[in-house]
C-alpha cells in the first residue's frame, strides 16, 4: 500500500463525515469526499460501495460481533444478562477506538435526513431480530426472546445518545452500564 | 348522509385491505378502492388524504389517546407500570372493535413493503418519543422516561403480533397483558 494511503478508510470516513455536516447528506459527492481525503474516488471505491455506506457499513459487523457474543455467554445467564454481556465486548471492540466527535457527526448527519433515519431504524429493527434469534437459540421461549432483544437495543441507542451528548470522559461502555441499571426501578416488584 | 355511504370509513378501509393484500400496495389506485367499496373516489377523498392513509391514518388517534392516559395515571406507579396503564384504556377504546382479520391483512401490505415498513418504525418511533414526553411530564427523569417508553412500545407490538397470529378468541388486550407479564422475570434478573 502506498504511503499516502495509509489509513485510508479513517481518513474517507472523517472527510465524509465532515462534508456531510457543513452542507447535508444529499449535496456531497464522492469526488469531493475523495479530494477532501487527498485520495482518489478509486480509493473510496474499494472502502465503500456508495457514500451512504460511510455511515451504515460497519454496522454489520457489530451485528455479527454481538449475535456471536449472546450466543456464547455463559448459559446460566438469564436472558437480559445474556444480552447485556453480548454488548459489553462488542462495544468495546467496535466503539472503544472510535473519536466521540465522529459519532456526533453521524448522529447529526442522520437525524436531519429522513431517509438515513428510516434506514437507521430499519438496522436496529435488524440488530433486534438477530438478537432475538440468538437467545431462541439459548432456548429463550417467545416472547421474552424478542423482549429482551429489545430491550438490549433500546439500552444501547439511549446509551449511545447519552455518549454523545456528554462532555465528560465516560466511555460509551460506562453509559450502558448506567442505562441498563436503570431498568430495576422502571417496574413495581410486587 | 345518505344511506349507501353508511359506515362509508369501514367499508373503505376494507376494500382497501382486500385490494392491497390481493395486488399489492403500489398497484392499487383510489379509484378501485371506492368502486370495491360501491362508493366514490370523492367519498374516499373525504375520509382519507391518500391511499397510505388508510393503513396510517388512526394512528395518530391512538398516539394522542395514550399519551392522555399516560398522563393522567395515578401518580403513585412506577414508569413502566404507568406506560401500561395508559396503553390499557387506549387499546380498549381503538382495537376492541377492529376486526382481527382486518389487523392481520394491515401487517401483511406493510411487512411486504419497504417504504411503509419505514413508515411503520417511524410512527412507533414517534410513539415512544410521544410516550417518554408524558412520563418526564409526570416528573421521571431521563433516561428511564425513554427506555421506560421505548419497553412499553416493544410490549404493545409484540402484542399485536401474537394477536394477530393467533386462533383463539383472547383479546388485544389480554395480549398486552400476557407480553407485560413476562417483563418482571425478564428485568428483575437483570
Amino acid at each position: 500500500m502506498a504511503r499516502w494511503e495509509l489509513n485510508a478508510r479513517g481518513r474517507l470516513e472523517a472527510a465524509a463525515l465532515e462534508l456531510f455536516v457543513e452542507r447535508g447528506f444529499d449535496q456531497i459527492i464522492v469526488a469531493e469526499i475523495a479530494q477532501r481525503a487527498g485520495l482518489t474516488e478509486r480509493t473510496f471505491f474499494r472502502y465503500f460501495t456508495d457514500k451512504r455506506e460511510v455511515l451504515f457499513g460497519g454496522t454489520g459487523a457489530l451485528h455479527d460481533l454481538l449475535v456471536l457474543a449472546v450466543a456464547g455467554a455463559p448459559s446460566t445467564l438469564p436472558p437480559l444478562d445474556a444480552v447485556a454481556a453480548g454488548f459489553r465486548p462488542a462495544i468495546a471492540v467496535y466503539f472503544e477506538n472510535r473519536p466521540r466527535e465522529q459519532a456526533r457527526q453521524r448522529n447529526t448527519v442522520i437525524a436531519a435526513h429522513a431517509g438515513l433515519t428510516e434506514r437507521e431504524l430499519i438496522k436496529l429493527s435488524s440488530l433486534s431480530s438477530g438478537l432475538a434469534d440468538a437467545l431462541r437459540g439459548r432456548g429463550v421461549a417467545e416472547p421474552a426472546a424478542s423482549l429482551a432483544a429489545d430491550i438490549g437495543v433500546t439500552v444501547f441507542k439511549l446509551a449511545n445518545d447519552r455518549w454523545i451528548e456528554s462532555a465528560d470522559d465516560r466511555s460509551l461502555s460506562d453509559h450502558f452500564d448506567a442505562v441498563f441499571g436503570e431498568l430495576k426501578p422502571l417496574i413495581a416488584h410486587s
